[in-house]
């Protein structure tokens, strides 16, 4: 999720294990994402994607510079990630996630459980980690004063305790691996950026929040999408200096929803 | 959606229709719904059940005052609505929605379309609602500076407008009454607090969004589930003033998610 012209200094494509899979879906197909490697919204659905073997074609936007008038079309807040499907588009992560479970039902894994009780309780924790746990660890990424990072990042272990406490293992809803585990493991795989720069550690959460951050990340679609490290960490760079002028970063500073 | 200690002032029943579907709602039953008459969350929740015709009983939570245990059991947060089923509970109003859409699919009418792009719609909409809509209505009524009030009513006309637009008639999505009507339509019961105190009309926003209001608060399942205008706009005597201590009021203050 990003939009805003003045953002600079992306690398234009994607690394590693993730240029891989990027390459692998160049064909033309029905369904197209639009996608930025760079992007932990875009890395959701693409997980699920990938998760559910879904055939896709990959197309990199980058949403700072070239807008094209195809991808404005599709989605004219001009965000990624944003899908084409039958002459239909259609953006926002979790959204995507949902569409891709309902439209494709033949394709599994399933992300979201059988039992409608369950099912709530995985659109109960998706919601924790959308306005809890995101937002904690941007405004600890963007923070500048000593004191400020010291209080987001307090608030960041704290959302990431109380949904570690609930976590039944090895993912937060059991054996399945659900949209709560693919809403949180984008900020899992960057969570070295904190670690780095603000002194997080996945130690000081507790030692179930290790094992499930380390179960996630070495899920095989989760690696599948992965960028090198450097160049993740050259992205949030200009958030770590609060310079990023993206449409995320501008929401956390004016207080308002991502 | 309230917790806090010091509120005051809350009528502490329902009153008009909504007091005789209360009074139809009394006997004990697999589902409870824990509400407050005056809350715009609860409000989508009742609304659902209603619409479904699912066999509830309704009990009235002061969630200000009476934070009973076995209330606190259910919703550790203490917000309503919360609901308790076959010995669970659950939470947050949307949620609540969807979990009676899934919980019981033979009971009709159905709040999302069959096909998945609609459904998509639906979601994306009623994160508009969500985000968008119910933030700017309360920032409108919390307003205390006449130059405040007119930003934040110009935002409310703004992202009314976007919805409207895109209204298909009679509701949102055409002839099936959806999520997206039922997440809006509390704040339009609501919006002569706004009328009579901070300026706004419906026409300001145009005549389809004046249509389409006053269809959505016609709807049978709105009409039964109302209270008396004058006990709402007690209600909303304490945010008029800036002088709520809800979860709701304190998270627009913090600039967090609602």
């Amino acid at each position: 999720m990003v939009a805003g012209s003045d953002d600079h200094g992306i690398y234009p494509v994607a690394t590693g294990r993730a240029a891989e899979t990027v390459q692998e879906h160049q064909h033309p197909q029905d369904l197209v994402l639009y996608a930025g490697w760079f992007c932990p919204f875009v890395h959701r659905a693409w997980i699920t994607l990938e998760e559910k073997g879904i055939p896709y074609q990959y197309k990199e936007v980058n949403p700072y510079k070239d807008k094209e008038k195809h991808f404005l079309d599709i989605n004219p807040k001009g965000l990624v990630p944003a899908i084409e499907y039958k002459g239909k588009s259609l953006y926002e992560s979790l959204i995507l996630c949902e569409f891709f479970e309902d439209a494709f039902p033949e394709h599994k894994p399933h992300i979201l459980p059988e039992d409608s009780f369950d099912r709530a309780q995985v659109r109960l924790w998706t919601d924790h980690v959308a306005k809890q746990i995101v937002p904690a660890f941007i405004r600890t990424v963007m923070a500048q004063e000593p004191k400020e990072q010291e209080h987001h990042l307090e608030e960041f272990y704290r959302v990431l305790g109380t949904l570690a406490e609930s976590v039944r293992g090895p993912y937060f809803l059991g054996e399945q691996f659900t949209l709560v585990d693919i809403a949180l493991v984008p900020w899992v795989v960057r969570d070295f950026v904190l670690a780095e720069n603000r002194g997080y550690s996945r130690e000081a959460v507790g030692q179930k929040w290790k094992e499930y951050a380390k179960r996630l990340e070495s899920r095989e679609s989760v690696v599948r999408t992965q960028s090198d490290k450097k160049h993740y960490a050259e992205f949030y760079g200009q958030y770590l200096r609060n310079e990023a002028q993206g449409a995320m970063a501008k929401a956390i500073r004016a207080g308002r929803p991502i």
